[in-house]
């Protein structure tokens, strides 16, 4: 008996001295259980990876080999909780780095040769795949056609996403594998940019993109482990540890699942599946648990209200400014949006809708007021972009309880186009960052990438500039929606977790939570947003152990301890 | 540096002797290392449910407190390796038992008024779901009809599988509801039983019941967790620690991993996937790892030539000895056998084929031998049943290498059926495990649950008798084809591990490998069959822990520590 608890005892101390790391000598920010922000200068955490304390200046330090085994000299920098990307498409950051990527073409013409080149470069690709076209950008003032794309591409299938992704730049060779002709007629919620005859030009708007995705090849099992490998190395070089996953489908899902049993998923996924079957299907009768040290979770599910502002998908409460014809469309009716929300709330699952017009906001808005009677408790109903809202809804979306899962960096590269498609008087409610927060909506931050790059730094200092890499405009396009720093940094960090129900497990650094944080070289709370956005990620650390650094790149072994 | 040393040392006696489970005084039984029976008297094992040594008579005891802290005694009980089957439908096992079991009806009365009594007792059931029929047991001469059923159970769809799972029998709102007509053409690899107008009879063959099985409401998750549940409880009332589960699509596939996510996944399953697609679906560029020690892991594809024999879908040399005009039919031809056993094998996937008749058995034979000039390296190739085998085949079967995956109780199961269909003249080569072992194949024995009960002690007294529970026929059915007890022990243990890949795992009560065993009132080795069948099972362990015994039946609690 007395044999025993000394031998408790003993390995009770040295256990501890063997497993715990304490980094100090940083400038720490984190957001504390309060809300607000607070400094701190060390922090300790065990073999688990959890944080078992934060050092504050003036605290005792913790004493080497009794308190602490492993020691990391913080070198004076800034610490804070790694990001966490409230709004990505995990497999398609990987996917998109293995493809052709037009988002820095300038011009139709420069956009025509690098397709030529990447062409040339993959001849054993049976298609090829790119996005990132913009034609707004080239100030085209049309679509690019089919035509256009023959002349390099020839003969093989050529599919090319917009950089919203809400519309699709066909070769004929791809048109002719959808079998899409003048006799095709517009999907519902989709259409089909046409020449005069009716003969389909090459550009699919939104429900029409699946007539031709549906004929590119399917990637193999092979490619989704290489893209998610990819998209893990693309997220934690920018300081991202957790992202929220928007649209998972069962083959993702499978393929975090194969990382996980591997000890080769590193950055914590939140899952929103795509639509109700794939819902059930990863799900089945709730969500998930928290797998692999809570890396991975079926949270819920990703619906479409409505479409994207730039291919007038975006369903407005009046007609577009620049096409009066047109006010959007909605991609699902009242009954059938009440009916999915029910079918996932009835199962406990989180809901994430996308909304992006008033109209369409304001329509969720209502049915999670309708449904909050029936599903009561803990919902956390989540409206993704909340891009367009009508200043008339900023209460009721308040009242909601809704969480606007918003991604500052769409405003500074929306900036024109919302401004042509909306007209000067419905920009009081576009991208309304503050007006939200003020009326009381949380607010998680993300990035929307592939769309955009998903570098919260970008995000920040837009957050709190209402200007973007060019310095536009100046002043800040609508700046009285800018957030503070402490806002900001909230909105990627501890909301965003809290968004995805993980507030209890990370997102900030407190005793308990998961040891996840970066080294940068810039404080965010009180450097000016062009430091910001310039950020230097130094070090990324996930669950106590490091996943990146900016002079050995990837670190690479498993999870297995963590 | 003392100190710590001393510490590891306490450590290492203290948590050795808090951890290991001594139990001795058994008769055990076990196959060896060098494939024969090996005798043991105790068995102890640690904490994670590993084996550290099998005690022999005459071996020096292990230490109380010392080698091991909990100490069972035995009392003299049969102990032998947990019973392995190597071909169930695991959720169908507890699907079955929560469906209409008519597989005990003697008469077509008999059945529909038990059809009657089950519809009254669920009338919330939206369609009326059982299996088990058997028009030769009931003497009918013909298959049922849709009216008979009509009169019964009114306008609820019924759908009724037939016992070998290749024929059901629909009312007409079931034949309604799927729309079969007499306009409806026999799919390939199926038939619809007709009046002499051609309208359907009620009972469709093969490839035809998906006519129906489409239309059927699929069950929800919660149904799959409660069959799951089910079937592992009917599993270890029977002794059996593991299974290979054959046809596993991603429900199922999702239903494991939330049981094993859950630790609530206490049988081992080796799961082999229902197609091509499911298997990159669920294994994604290969095999998958085994999960949650070693209680789950996909092998690989289970593919079907042909049908069965009791709906004369088997595949034969020679015509139907009762149908002349027929020798049933492949569902696949020798090119796209070949292209998916190799789209399996190219990803290191076990193919496990369904081969019933001797065309059959022999296509698959040819195929494999050609494959594995390509398909190098430790395959193990499965036939799974390999029913009927031309004996001018026994030596082409042994020499490719595959696996006969076999069923003892099919054989008593199927005599009169198998006399009927085949004649005289082809007997030699049905259920033929001697002649097949004797050619150097290696056997795996199982039930084909729910075709059969998932009850090994039935098969194993099958295999060394050829006599079923009626003790027919005297002195056994080509009873040269029995083998012995030690062989078909090994064949429900050891080699039913080796056909899954799993024999350095589980299978066998040796150091290193899991704690898998049960405790019987019988031995086996020494009992006449009927003992045999009569055996009862005491007491089923996995993973050193008790999951089920005679006194209390199912033992809850989690695998969080196994």
């Amino acid at each position: 008996m007395k044999r025993a608890a000394f031998a408790a005892l003993l390995l009770a101390t040295t256990s501890a001295a063997h497993a715990d790391t304490l980094i100090d000598n940083v400038r720490g920010q984190t957001i504390g259980a309060n809300g607000q922000v607070e400094t701190f200068t060390g922090l300790l955490f065990d073999n688990a990876g959890v944080v078992k304390r934060v050092i504050h200046a003036g605290d005792k330090k913790p004493k080497p080999r009794k308190e602490y085994q492993y020691h990391l000299d913080g070198q004076g920098r800034v610490m804070l909780p790694g990001m966490i990307d409230a709004h990505v498409h995990v497999m398609d950051i990987g996917f998109a780095a293995l493809s052709l990527d037009l988002s820095d073409t300038t011009s139709l013409a420069d956009a025509l040769n690098r397709i030529a080149k990447f062409s040339a470069e993959h001849p054993d690709r049976p298609w090829i795949i790119g996005r990132g076209w913009n034609q707004e950008l080239w100030k085209l003032g049309r679509f690019p056609t089919a035509a256009e794309l023959d002349a390099v591409t020839g003969a093989r299938p050529v599919w090319l996403q917009r950089v919203d992704g809400h519309a699709g730049w066909a070769n004929s060779a791809a048109l002719k594998a959808a079998g899409v002709t003048a006799a095709t007629k517009d999907p519902a919620g989709g259409s089909i940019d046409r020449a005069p005859d009716g003969s389909p030009q090459g550009v699919l708007v939104d429900a029409a993109m699946e007539l031709v995705d549906a004929k590119v090849p399917t990637p193999r099992p092979e490619d989704r482990d290489l893209a998610l490998a990819n998209a893990q190395q693309i997220l934690f070089k920018r300081g991202v540890t957790a992202v929220a996953d928007m649209g998972t489908g069962i083959e993702d899902w499978q393929a975090y699942r194969r990382a996980g049993d591997a000890n080769k998923l590193y950055v914590r996924i939140m899952a929103y599946a795509r639509g109700i079957d794939q819902m059930i299907l990863i799900g089945g009768p709730g969500p998930s648990p928290w797998l692999y040290q809570d890396r991975l979770r079926l949270n819920g599910v990703k619906l479409y209200l409505d479409g994207a502002l730039g291919s007038r998908g975006a369903w407005l409460k009046a007609p577009y400014a620049d096409a009066p014809t047109t006010r959007g469309l909605p991609q699902l009716n009242q009954t059938q949006l009440g009916n999915l929300m029910s079918r996932a709330a009835m199962d406990n699952f989180q809901v994430a809708i996308h909304a992006i017009g008033d109209q369409a906001n304001a329509t969720v808005i209502g049915a999670i007021t309708d449904l909050a009677e029936t599903y009561k408790g803990d919902r956390r109903w989540r409206i993704e972009h909340a891009q367009i809202v009508d200043p008339k809804d900023f209460a009721r979306f308040a009242a909601s309880g809704a969480i606007a899962s918003m991604q500052p960096v769409h405003q500074t590269s929306d900036r024109l186009m919302a401004e042509a498609r909306l007209g000067p008087d419905r920009l009081a409610g576009a991208y309304a960052w503050k007006s939200l927060k003020a009326a009381g909506v949380r607010l998680a931050f993300g990035s929307d990438a592939p769309v955009e790059l998903p570098d919260p730094w970008a995000g920040l200092s837009a957050a709190i500039s209402r200007q973007g890499p060019d310095d536009q405009q100046p002043g800040g396009w609508q700046p009285q929606e800018r957030v503070s720093p402490a806002e900001a940094l909230a909105a990627y960090t501890a909301d965003a977790a809290y968004a995805g129900f993980a507030e209890t497990r990370f997102g900030r650094l407190a005793p308990g939570l998961r040891a996840d944080f970066v080294l940068v070289d810039t404080d965010p709370l009180t450097a000016n947003p062009a430091q910001v956005r310039a950020t230097k990620v130094l070090e990324t650390w996930i669950g106590g152990g490091k996943v990146w650094s900016a002079e050995t790149g990837m670190e690479t072994g498993t999870t297995s301890k963590r």
